[in-house]
This record gives C-alpha cells, structure tokens and sequence, in this order.
C-alpha cells in the first residue's frame, strides 16, 4: 500500500504543525462519519465492485483493436480529467505509437479547426463523454463531428461512442445512441463527474490504449477497504482529511499538490477538480470553506513556486508525492571536472531526483512549512487507482467536517444559465 | 495596444471592490516608484533595446534552417517556461511539422530515459541554457546528453548550444564551449532569469521553430513605454500592480490567471513563476508577503476550479485574458433538435467561448468576486510580448509597494545546499 510520512507536520513550530495525537485525537469522528457518507454519496466507492463493466470494457476495447489511430475524448472537466491523467501515466511522455489519445478539453475555434485537419476520420473513434448528456462544449463538439462525420459517408456506430447517464430523461444522448446503433457505456447516476475516473468515463479510454484497467479497479478497491475502516491507524483517507482539516483550521486554505514525476503532473490537475468542486461551497450559515488547490511539479517548481512555498505567507500545506521505483535508472556521467559538478559523480538521476524531494520538504519544514509525503512504490495502474481513493476519501470526510455536501456544484449553474442568455441575446 | 477591462472592481460591494479612483488616488506613487524599479533592476526592461541580439539569432536559426527535426531545451525555471510558452501561443496543438521543440524541465529516470530512445542524435539540437551554468539538474542533463554524443561520434559544436551569462566567473559553460567551439549566447547579467524570455533564452528557441522574434519584441517594447510612463492613465503596467496591491490588502492573496485560450494556459504557467518567485519574500522586519498565484484555463476550469472561485472563500482575484479574434471561427452544426441544443442555433465557436467568458465573470461579478478582463485582438508574437512586459512591470511595481527585491530568490538556496548535502552523505 502508499505510505503517508506526516513526521513533518509533528517538528515545526506548533503554530503551523499538528501534535502526533492528531488521529488518536479524533478517532472518535470515524465511524459517525463513516455514516454520514454513507447516507449522502456512496455511489464513487460501491460502483468498483461492478466488475461486470470492466469485462465489458475489457471486450468492447479488444473487439475493436487496430481499427483505428486516434481515439478523441469529447469532454471537460470530470469526462476529460481522468482519461489525461490515465494516459499521461502510462503513455511515454514522446510516444508515437498508435492508437493515440486525444481529450478535447476545450472549444477555442482555432483549436476545433486544428483538430479537423489534424484527424484521419476513417481512422478516428470519437468517445462522447458527458454524464448529463447536455455539456454544452461537448454537444457542440459532437454536433461539430457528427456532420463530419455524416459528410464523409461514415456511419456513426462506426466512429462514436456514448459515455453517459442511463437514463432517456437525464442524457439526449440515449436515443440518439440507441437510433444510430452506437454503443453506449453507462455513467451510473450515482457517481459525479469528479470521481467517475473509476467508471466507464475513465476505463473505457484508459482501456482502448492497452492500460490495465483490473489492476487500476484493484487499486481503488484496496483503498476503498482502508477508507472504510474504522480503525484510524487503518484509515489513510481519513488521516490525510485531518492533516488538511488541521491545516485549514491553521490558516492554510491552500493545499500543494506537489509529485515528484513528470507522468503525474496530470494527477495534480486531477485533484485540482476533485478539491476544488467538492470542498468550495456555501455553508448553510451563509459562509464560504473551500480548499483552493494548487498543482505543482518537482523538481520543475523548485525553479518557480518554491521560493514563494518557503518565503511567502504561511498558508499552504504542500503534499509531496514520490514515486520509489523507476523502470529505468540512467546514470549520470560526469564528464566535466568542475566544482559544481563533482557532488553529481557515481550518481543517477533517481538520487539527484530524491535527493531534491528531500531536501526541498528539509527547506520547508526548517521554515515551518507543514508538508507531508506520499510514497508508492512505483507508477502502475495499482497504484494510481489508491491515489485517486485517498483522495477521494479524503474529501469526502473534509465535507463532511465542514457540514457541506461534497457532492453537488451549485456555484456552477449561475454561468450556465448567464451563457444561454448572452447568446440568446445576440 | 490590449486593453484592461476593471469594470467588475467597480461594481461589486467594497468590501471586496476597488473604487473608480484607485489609479488616480495612487498617482503619486508612480514617479518615486519608477525611480525605484530603474535603481533596483532595470535590466529587464533595457534588454530589449538592443536588436543586435535579434539580428544575430535570426541569422543563426537562417544559417542552420532544415538540419534538425527536434530542437531539445535542456533547462528548467526561468529557462524553460519562456521556451515552451513561445511553442504553445503560436505552434498547433496537434502540429507534427519539423523542427518540433521538446523541453526537458525535468530529470525523472524514465523521462531521461524515453528522451533518448526519441530522438535521432544526428537530427537534434540541444539548447543548454542555464544563467549560471551550475543549475544541477540542466548540467546533469547536458553530461548526459553529451556522453551520447560523443559517443555517437558526433561533434559538439553541430548538436550544441549554450545560453547562459557572459562571464568565465559565472558560467562553466563558457569555457566548454569555447574548447568545443559551441556557438553560445548571452543571458545579461542584469536580467534575471524569470524574466528572460525576452533576451536568447526565448528568442533562440523561438526562431528555430520560426516565431517572429522580431514582432515579441516590437511588443515588449510598445508595453515597456507604457510602463514606463508617468501617466497613470497610460501605465497599464501599475494599474494591474495597483489593483494586485488592492485585492491582497483586502485579503485576496491568490491571483487566478485564466486565459480562455487553450494555447494561452502555458502563459499562466509562465506568470505563475513570475508571480511566485518575485513576491513571495521575507520582508525586512520578518513577516512574509506574497501574491499566490494560480493558473487556470476557460472554458475548461470552469468546469473544475469555477466553483470554488464562486462559492469558497472571497479570498481570489481572478484575471482573465481573452482573445478577441481568431484565425478561423467553425459554426456550430445544430443537427440535434432538442431543448438543450436550440440556443446553439446559428452561433460559433467562437460565439460560444466568448459568451461563456462574459457569463463567467458576471457569475463572479454578482457574488462579489473581484474580477478584471485582459482583451488582446489576437494571439500574435506581438501581443503576447504585450502580455509578458505587463504582467512583469506589474510584478516590479508590486514589489516595491511591499519594500522587497522583486528580482532574487533566496528562498531556494537552502534547498540547494541540502540537496548537495544529502548526495555526498549517500
């Protein structure tokens, strides 16, 4: 399992830190909490134990092998975040290979122009993923490539696939799927967009790009179990929802996503979602809580929001994560004789790496900068699938602290609504 | 020249708003403050002056066009996020054209690893760029890629770079390079590394893959002389400083930088270390300041962070840039006759994302969130040079409100230190 190290928040200075009683301390909240997840939103920890749909998955993905080069996401936010961060952590950072995954996470003109001239369409599968079925970005995407599409004399069963609410009265996607014969994977009602990267919204992409989405299944559910545990020292989610909340209470509204791995940066977008939607809300007294996340890189930002983590205000917890293990390890010769080379001999890339993770928490926590680090072992779909489960968990017991539902994104609809307005207007 | 819309500042409670006389109740500051910035670092600003520099980079990319199918960045910060800003504005997302520029701001062992089974040494370019020539994980790299080369039997002076300081004091770079006989350019000493992209550091990255540096320049230039006006009407530079300075006495430490541009989301990238690593200090008497800054990307993020921004705490100041034109605008096909699709009729991209700007920052605007809207015409080498010298000049006036040195970086010395520490004990 991921390891958690929170040695730090116990040695700085008590004002920023958090005393080594601070689970034991609140063990009592478990099990009630527990409950009122339970009874608000259990849908994104109960929909993994539905292997049937990974069999489904797993067949539709083999079933289509080599048909095409380019498979494209339409989709934004909870449909896009998942399948780009599945992808940028198993597809090689410059690899050509086919088929290739596109998310189209935007709707800039000149970028739709580019997309047009940039895919073969008779080698191209579009999977339309918006769990309402009326994203406005995504229909219009769609509409966009199905005239495409219908011009070319292609047949959409063909070149399209669903990713939707079951229901004919939730998604118009539905019956348009069921007249045109396109197949269709189910967003279960249950689940909001933010945490569907564990339903068909992230395994089918994941899956059509060989990813091995039972090992990824497996990892959630064996942090699920952990979430579920009503032993503190058991329960990693509900320790990372107390150092926040701690953190929080300590004037630290700002929680550092900070892996050190370039294939994780898109994890850090990821949580971005998650943390903002779910924890920025109105409380039922009329005020405001909300984590503002904020992603980083190591050891890319030791270079730009390092000085301001170390030197700036101190209101931020920063949350590093270490990959342990990588498949390759290149050393790294040093062939000039220089002072500031000389540290670097008879090292590899892996220590300079770890050696820099180290040593910037070192910097924070002599400032009296709370920070914790996460370990895995190594970068598999197992262990991507425990991270997106802590913090899921994580921010579900925040919520529930908070007295807010984590569930829901009212904040949203008011631009909905101003959009359908202006362009009515015009 | 791009315009800055306040208007939101004006009408929200104020509480959380600006008055309508925030610039001209400030006027007087603008005078003293300039002479400040000119005593304290006006390297970043006089740089552009000199075009030698720009003839002596096109001459170089002229004289080597069609050697090299991938240009590869070695450099990481200020190195690194002008570069792959420069690609991003003006290189197609989906562009396979040749040269393609990689930049490697990272060291992970598996991205070292997949970079060289990428590239064809014969057919790459290595751009080495350090200010000091000692940036560990940039002279890690050059050894590695070096070693290869040599190797291969390749010649240093045909697969090399340097840009790096002029000094054989600074910069070890200079004298391997003058051995190898490796065409080298300068980074001023007077130009810190955040705020160079706009010497070789930019430049020679962005001719090589044919940016018109000339035009980024001409930009640079046309904002320079605005902010180095003493008009506080003209000076859009310090009317951004003056509203950052408003928002953050009001208790808005964040300043959310959200482009509805997909090409545009690297400039938040290349703000947010601007921003991060200039203001975020230790001041004289031992407190901390420090605007956090926060990238974010529209339409996307609306569908993520927006939420928060709406509904968490009032404690964000959100700058939108928006991009007037662009170069193709799609219509949008309405081929699905139903409720939510009917507003679509008849508009474009274009009409869409512009619309859910404006309906983003009313949204905000009703629930007193601070919001101003940057407009550029299009995205050009010219505006986006605009761009750079106002969110810079705004960072040196910004600094000198708070009395601390915009322009170094103590913060990450200490992890340095330790980082040596932590490889020789090994």
């Amino acid at each position: 399992m991921l390891k958690i190290n929170f040695d730090s928040l116990y040695e700085i200075d008590s004002e920023h830190g958090l005393p080594v009683s601070i689970f034991a301390d609140h063990a009592d909240y478990l099990a009630p909490t527990l409950e009122k997840i339970e009874a608000r939103g259990q849908g994104f920890y109960k929909v993994i134990d539905d292997e049937s749909v990974i069999d489904e998955i797993e067949t539709y993905a083999e079933s289509v092998k080599g048909w095409y080069d380019d498979i494209v996401v339409c989709g934004v936010g909870g449909s896009a975040l998942g399948p780009i961060c599945l992808r940028d952590s198993f597809v090689g950072t410059f690899d050509k290979g086919k088929p290739k995954l596109h998310v189209l996470e935007n709707i800039d003109p000149d970028f739709m122009s580019e997309a047009v001239e940039t895919f073969n369409l008779e080698r191209t599968l579009f999977l339309i993923i918006s769990k309402s079925g009326g994203t406005p970005e995504t229909v219009a995407q769609f509409m966009f490539f199905k005239d495409l599409t219908e011009k070319a004399g292609l047949e959409l069963k063909s070149h399209f696939v669903f990713i939707t609410d079951p229901s004919h009265d939730v998604s118009l996607l539905r019956s348009i799927g069921e007249d045109a014969g396109v197949k269709m994977f189910d967003i279960p009602s249950s689940v909001g967009g933010r945490f569907s990267v564990q339903t068909a919204v992230g395994y089918v992409p994941a899956a059509l790009i060989g990813i091995d989405i039972k090992a990824l299944n497996k990892g959630l559910k064996d942090m699920r179990d952990l979430f579920l545990s009503t032993n503190v020292d058991q329960n990693s989610p509900f320790q990372l929802a107390c150092v926040q909340t701690g953190a929080y209470l300590k004037e630290k509204p700002m929680s550092i996503i900070m892996p050190y791995h370039t294939k994780l940066r898109q994890f850090g977008l990821w949580c971005v979602q998650l943390i903002a939607e779910s924890t920025g809300k109105f409380r039922e007294d009329g005020s405001n809580v909300g984590i503002t996340p904020i992603p980083a890189l190591g050891v890319t930002d030791q270079h730009s929001q390092v000085q301001l983590f170390a030197e700036g205000p101190n209101d931020k917890l920063i949350i590093f994560i270490n990959v342990e293990n990588s498949s390759t390890n290149p050393a790294i010769p040093v062939n000039i004789n220089h002072k500031k080379t000389n540290f670097l001999t008879g090292k590899t890339f892996k220590d300079l790496l770890h050696a820099e993770q180290q040593a910037t928490a070192g910097a924070l926590t002599e400032n009296d900068r709370p920070n914790i680090t996460i370990s895995i072992p190594e970068l598999t779909p197992y262990y991507l699938g425990q991270l997106f489960m802590l913090f899921e968990g994580a921010t579900a017991f925040w919520g529930e602290f908070f007295e807010i539902n984590a569930f829901n994104q009212p904040g949203v609809e008011r631009g909905k609504v101003l959009t359908r307005g202006i362009l009515s207007d015009k």
